[in-house]
Parts: C-alpha cells; structure tokens; sequence
C-alpha cells in the first residue's frame, strides 16, 4: 500500500515509522507546508520523497496530520481531487467540526474521520517516534458516512498499530476529549504562566522544582500551532469543562479561606479516586 | 549513627532506606502513630525496631517525617526531652509556621528546620523506595538559629542523600513551594475532581484517557493527610498563586470566547517558554 502523509511532525513522522516498519506501507509520499519540516523529515526517512500537495493524489492512502483548522479547510478540497478508491485518513483532535464541513461533500464516503489519541509535548518531525500509538486508544466518527472498505482498511491500519479502536459520534468524542484531554493541556498551559509570570520577580524559583511541577506543567510545552485551532474548533465543550475546573478552584479556595480543615481533606480525598481511573489508563 | 525515625511513610521510609544502605546510620528506631504503617515499616525493614515515641529520645538524630500539622505540635515537646547532643532535622514542606513555633523554644539550636524536596505521588511505607533523594534539592531554613555542628551533620546527611542543599529564610521557602508545588497539587486535584464529576454522567470517559491527562493528573492521588495541613499553614501564599492561576484560567476563558486566535496562541507560546526550564530540573 502505498500512502501520502500530509504533516510529518510528531503524529504522521510517527504513523509513517510504524506503519513503514510493520510492512503495511511500501512508499510514502510526504507534503509539509514548512520546507525546514519537510527536508528535516526527508533525512528523518519518515517519507521516501517529499513532494507537492498537488502532486500527491495518486494514492492508495491519504494521511491529514496537521492542525485542525488546516484539516478543515483542506480536507474538502482533498476530496475533490482524489481517485475513487483513494481512502482519506484525518488523525484531528477535534471531530465535529471537521465533520461538519464534508457532510454534503460527493466524495464523503471516501473520507474516515479518526483520532489516534496519542502524543507527546514534542513537536515537529524530531518528534517522531515508533511504538507512539502502541496499546492506545483511536477513535472512528460518523462510521455509517464512510465506505465499508474505507473503514476496514483503518481499523486494519489501527490494529496494525496495536490500538484499540472505538466507534462514537463525533458531538460525543468532543465532549469528552474536552474534559480528557483539552482541559489538561489549558491546566498546564495556565500552571506554566503562573510560575514563569512569579519567576520575573523571584530569580530561581525553579532550582525549588521538583518531579512533582514537571509533571503537571509537562502540557505546557505542547505546540501552540496544533493547540489553539482545537481549543477554538471545540470552544462549546472546552468551555464548559473550563467553567467546570475554575468552580473546582473556586470551592478549594473558599475552603482554604475559611480554614475548613475537614472539607479540604474531602476534596483531596475525593480526588484520589482518580487512582483507580488511571490504573487503567 | 543512631536515630529515631518518626513517620515511616514515603519520605520517612526512603530516607531510612538510603541512609542505613549509605553507612550512615547504624540503628533506626522507628516511630509511628499508625500501628499498621509501624507494623509494615519493621517488616520492610525500614526501621529496625519500633518504639513508642517516650522510649525514642535516647539517640544521635531524631528525623520528623509526618504531615506538617503534627510536627508543629510534636516538635516543641521533643526539643523539651531530647539529650543535650541530639539534633532534630524535619522534612516538612512548609516552614514558617513550624519554625515560628519553637522559635524561643530553649533548645532551638538543637533543631534544623529543612525540606528535602522529593516526593511521588504515593503514600505510607510501601512508597518507599531507594535513590528518591537523589540529585533534588534540599532546603534549610533559619541556619543561624542552628548549631553549628547540627548543620553539620544535617549537610552530611543530604550531602550522602546526594542532595544539593541551598540556604533560605522561611517566608521565602514557602512563598516560592505555593507556586512551584502546592499550586501544582491544587491544579491537579481540582482536575481530577472536574474529571470524576462530568465522569458520573458520561460513563466510560475514561477509556479515551491518554498519557497526557495522566501526567497532569497525577498529583491528584497525593495524601489528604499530608497535603491538607500544608495548604492550611500555607495558606497565604497559597492563596496569592491560586489567584494568579485562577486569573490565568479566566484570561486564557476570555480569549476562548473571544475566538481571538492569535491571543491565545500567543498564552501558549509564552507557556512554552517552561521548556528551558524543565531542562532543567
């Protein structure tokens, strides 16, 4: 099979190792918008040759991995020019929107809106790594709109990957990846700005960091480029979980305020719960 | 050496396991409210022996590693009993308060007030683990309040911890600790209570969890016991880096709404900048 992977950073330079290395992809062709991406990804061998958009429609495989809003505006166009047995793959963040703009398109069927969820903080074709996908979860939306081969040659190409695939709509994985994984990063990202605005003022702060910080701020260093476009395509949902998360503050403070010893000890203890959740994970 | 460990949970039991495995101490006894932990403790050989804490004055160095409320009440009767030799070192993660509390205390100069900072996010003596200390950093405060040779010995003791010991005064140990690791636990167990709640409703939300919620999560499995009497004595600044956080969330909230692209691409770019220093920590 041969594939076109456009956006060879951290998600497709990783798709293209694995699926290369696991035999399943014969030649890949790369697009990337940045000339410094796509030569560093050509001495990467995350493609065999970089060429063109317009030159890569000749295709078994399209890959979309670049940021969501790019997704949107190029995936009808996408459409338009691809051969009739071409299979379109998007790997967005974010499934309602994207969907929404291919809804009525003649060639919708062709099109399998995904999302691999998994990542690093790292960006850029550097970050490209094997075995990123590996006993993760990717997700499948609007199933019924894609063509039967569409969908088995995806779940083909997941389970190569050793993920676990699920079928959901896509106004119900925005909702949840809002809470899962959209509210973690603007967690981060906002820790990341406290400290660094602190810092200004109080030189080393940072000697005092400790494994504890690294972790919980780890988001922050997400690539601002992929990030924004999600937070804005799925504002609805990020929102809501936001206004959520503040409230939780919120509470925690009062609490802290009033010295409420007994009830600050229940939202920690109620929090601990996660431990259970993230055993499965 | 001898000593008497009080607290034999995670920082008491690691320390334990270093310092014996080190050379530096010959002879633990252990302490330990919780007679399950104690019982634990002595069968993973964390202490050598466990005592009830009148028959644990008799020794070189008498360690404090139990939650920072019950060091300020314990730590003024030990300074009364302790020998005339004997130096007792906390590892609390405030230390205003605790130092505040014996601050006229007859036999301050016995005492050195510090913070190892190492920790996980796990709890009671089977976190225990060997190297936990090693290459963070550890802080005394109020050195001149100390005797000389019982900074000595506590500097050793780190030195063998393989810690890198800086000096500072207590109001600016627990300044800085608000914003580089209470804000951290407090982001972190408000995200996993915001998670657990919208959960509830939405069944299996978990399952599309990946690496990152995880990491960002983690603190929130940290010890109620612990973690609520350090943002009480903390509260101050606590509160002051809460505020700053909680403004950041409603800066980055607005900007959402706003649907102003480049202002939130450039909150994330400025959080990107914790990248250097995660380099180095």
């Amino acid at each position: 099979m041969n594939a076109t992977i456009i956006g060879l950073g951290l998600i497709g330079g990783s798709l293209s190792k694995d699926l290369k290395a696991r035999g399943i992809l014969n030649h890949v062709v790369g697009v990337d918008a940045n000339a410094t991406n796509a030569s560093e990804a050509l001495k990467l061998k995350l493609a065999d040759e970089i060429k063109p958009l317009e030159e890569s429609f000749n295709t078994d495989l399209i890959i979309l991995a670049i940021p969501v809003d790019a997704i949107k505006k190029m995936l009808p166009e996408i459409l338009n020019r691809i051969n009739p047995k071409t299979i379109v793959i998007d790997t967005g963040s974010t499934k309602e929107g994207i969907c929404y703009e291919v809804r009525s398109h003649k060639n919708r069927n062709r099109f399998v809106a995904a999302h691999p969820i998994a990542g690093t903080e790292n960006t850029g074709p550097s970050a490209a790594i094997n075995n990123l996908f590996d006993h993760k979860v990717s997700i499948i939306c609007e199933k019924e709109l894609s063509d039967k081969d569409a969908i088995e040659t995806a779940a083909k190409l997941f389970s190569i990957l050793k993920m676990k695939l699920i079928y959901m709509n896509a106004s119900d994985h925005d909702m949840h990846l809002a809470y899962i994984s959209h509210l973690s990063h603007i967690s981060s990202f906002a820790l990341g700005n406290t400290v660094l605005d602190i810092e200004k003022n109080h030189k080393n702060i940072f000697n005092l960091a400790g494994s504890g910080f690294a972790s919980t701020v780890r988001l922050a260093k997400s690539s601002p480029d992929m990030w924004q476009p999600i937070l804005e395509q799925n504002s609805e949902n990020v929102l809501k979980a936001l206004d959520a998360y503040i409230q939780k503050l919120e509470q925690l403070r009062k609490l802290i305020t009033e010295k409420n010893s007994e009830e600050i000890h229940r939202f920690m203890a109620e929090a601990n719960e996660i431990r259970k959740i993230l055993e499965n994970i």
